[in-house]
């Protein structure tokens, strides 16, 4: 299991315009070589924030990176963005492997 | 889906003991209601730390509250813990609940 998770800090009362847009986004992933699984997670609300995470899961950091040079990520990163002001800061990407499951 | 993730700094060097601990744990998750899957995760090397996470999916939060109060919980965590110097830090706990999937 490879787990790629992008973190992103949006301003407190972006979050509806910031979930919008990724409803309405085509992912362009199924049939993507390798790819499992995809969600949008919410998580902690700080002070100035709420906490988001692209979360998705593929079969091998290969065919994570393999994706990220494709056409089919260039097309599903070229739609509409959120509102100005959405996001503090840019996002943080974090890519995990495996070391046990259960 | 509901995710409970905990983020650990492992200081440098101190990597293969922390998964020790991990490996050799028992983890009283099966038969827990709402378990749905747990993965120890290795994220990426930082200057003085690599950062590590626990990744587990539930039912719902309900459920995953309803653990931390259970005895597996604490039968689980009252087992051999890592040396001396492997935490950099106390774990970061992270709770995301899903907004979309596919």
């Amino acid at each position: 299991m490879f787990l790629a998770m992008n973190r992103f800090r949006i301003a407190r009362g972006f979050e509806d315009g910031f979930e919008k847009v990724w409803r309405e986004r085509e992912s362009h992933l199924q049939g993507v070589p390798g790819f499992q699984s995809f969600a949008l997670l919410k998580g902690p609300q700080r002070e100035d924030h709420t906490l988001y995470a692209s979360h998705s899961v593929w079969a091998s950091r290969a065919a994570f990176e393999a994706w990220t040079e494709s056409e089919a990520f260039r097309r599903a990163h070229a739609q509409a963005s959120a509102p100005k002001g959405t996001y503090l800061g840019h996002p943080e990407l974090e890519t995990f492997e495996a070391v046990l499951s259960e």
